[in-house]
């Protein structure tokens, strides 16, 4: 069976890589010729406005997804005319904009932090942060006053005392079937993920409890199919949703060894229609991000992405079992 | 970098994804086009006697590797005289031929069952079975008579009366450096590895040492680099090596989901000079093969190999923890 992956960077790669030990044949679309992802037999590089490269690529395929929301709606919607799109365009559409990922998850009953549109010149309210609306990830396209962005309509939020982050994974399949991971916390710097601990140490369980009851909701909200993504910061001893990422995620890695099912595999055999596989956790685990640079030759069981090294630049991972055997 | 591996069966498509894992490139090569481990972007489909495609192949290849003992040694000693070929030549000549192989395991000092190299029509002595000595596995190129082989020299070997079979699967760095999986059980029929349980149960710590201290053996005498099985029969309580294999084996796929380190991931480590990563178990084990058939959709955590389904093909597998957390 032939599953497309619309974005080839390391979670493409990794949904891949995936697909593969299941016996699947991933088929890859990038614009990037040289991005890590199109490692397979089966991988196109040509830009998200090449209709023909779309259609020929989407042509044949059982089922196609994304591995990021800032794939074009325009190039998702091709797609979805010619193969099911999991999961679909609305959790595209919702989490492309800043704003309107917010709407949508304060309609969702969810807490999020205090925030305001702003046009370019806008008199910038004290006690918060400038985002960009549209492709912002890993700390880029932020800032406390407007020389720092690019000119385009922004997001102003409001500063929070956080404790911690936390972020739950969860996935729904083709019926309707919702499983979750374990809540994990998430460690960042300069807004880059450099930790994540799973499951998320010294909470209450009703936070637990709250986390899962918010990833349904989104989930069932959008009729999504597939790994969703819900980060939360922890504040005064509460949950408030930070962002939803419709997609595998860098905080849940640890799931390719440290659970039953990897978020890889469920979010495969999600949107197959395949009924998941167990998402309980075989060992309590800690995932490091090897952030700029990689240790040569790379520690044993760590996953390297095959990226240029960059500043800044997440080039692979490593899993460590935090009650070693 | 990139790693050649001279043949593209599920073993070299497992070697593969492990190494697109480690970021490193796998360059594959099979005569058989269809072959099921042709995978990545990287891959060669062309004889063994194809001096121009092979000489291609090897050409800036880091290193080179085999993953089975039926590699024409021509094909081999081309690519040795072009990049680094680990395991080497050694390993490969004396396992090609079981004859050789018996005769090379007894100079080690292991005890081996009894046999005779016999030619087509000689007489067949009693309680023992006739096979190959050239390109048998999966039960094939056997048989109680001439009949039922091809008009070759084969090897008589006495039957034994088995209590159980065990494989010790053993890695050697390029410094020299030896680290062993524990011993595993393994239940054939008809002659195809079925299941393997890890560790071995129920047997005696002198036994496990046995394993090791001949692996060892072998691995120094041979210079070997990589990953190497031992199989043996338990037979009166004593061990006696059936065959070896000079690759990463079937009886190990656990490994994958069931130790630090996979051996697939430790025999790259070798071949490229590497630390080896710990083979310390981090669940007891049990995999089972999926042999004729896959079921569908595959089960939670399934490797499927992506080859047409076959009477007695093996086409996947499957760990399960035996221990479930």
């Amino acid at each position: 069976m032939k599953v497309g992956i619309l974005g080839a960077g390391q979670l493409g790669r990794m949904l891949a890589l995936s697909a593969l030990q299941l016996g699947l044949t991933p088929c890859l679309f990038d614009p990037d010729p040289q991005a890590c992802g199109l490692i397979a037999s089966h991988s196109t590089s040509a830009p998200y406005n090449d209709r023909q490269a779309l259609t020929t690529f989407a042509q044949g395929l059982d089922v196609c997804t994304y591995e990021f929301e800032n794939v074009p709606i325009e190039a998702a919607a091709l797609v979805s005319n010619l193969c099911p799109l999991r999961p679909g365009l609305p959790a595209l559409e919702v989490s492309q904009d800043r704003l309107t990922e917010k709407q949508f998850l304060q309609s969702c009953g969810l807490t999020t932090t205090d925030f305001l549109p702003l046009n370019p010149g806008d008199p910038i309210p004290p006690g918060g942060l400038l985002k960009t609306r549209r492709l912002g990830y890993d700390g880029k396209g932020q800032g406390t006053d407007w020389s720092h962005l690019p000119d385009q309509p922004a997001l102003w939020e409001r500063w929070v005392p956080l404790q911690k982050e936390v972020a739950q994974i969860a996935i729904r399949s083709l019926s309707g079937e919702i499983h979750f991971y374990p809540l994990i916390q998430t460690i960042q710097s300069q807004g880059i993920l450099r930790e994540a601990i799973a499951p998320a140490p010294d909470l209450r369980p009703e936070l637990h409890q709250q986390a899962r009851q918010a990833a349904q909701t989104v989930l069932e909200r959008l009729d999504y199919v597939g790994v969703l993504a819900l980060e939360f910061f922890l504040v005064d001893d509460q949950l408030i949703v930070n962002e939803m990422a419709p997609r595998v995620h860098n905080s849940g890695h640890w799931t390719d060894r440290g659970s039953h099912t990897s978020q890889f595999e469920n979010h495969l055999r999600a949107i197959l229609g395949w009924p998941l596989g167990s998402t309980a956790i075989l060992q309590p685990s800690r995932l490091i991000n090897l952030v700029g640079e990689v240790p040569f030759p790379p520690p044993p069981g760590a996953h390297i992405y095959g990226k240029s090294p960059r500043p800044g630049r997440k080039l692979g991972h490593i899993t460590l079992f935090t009650e070693p055997t």
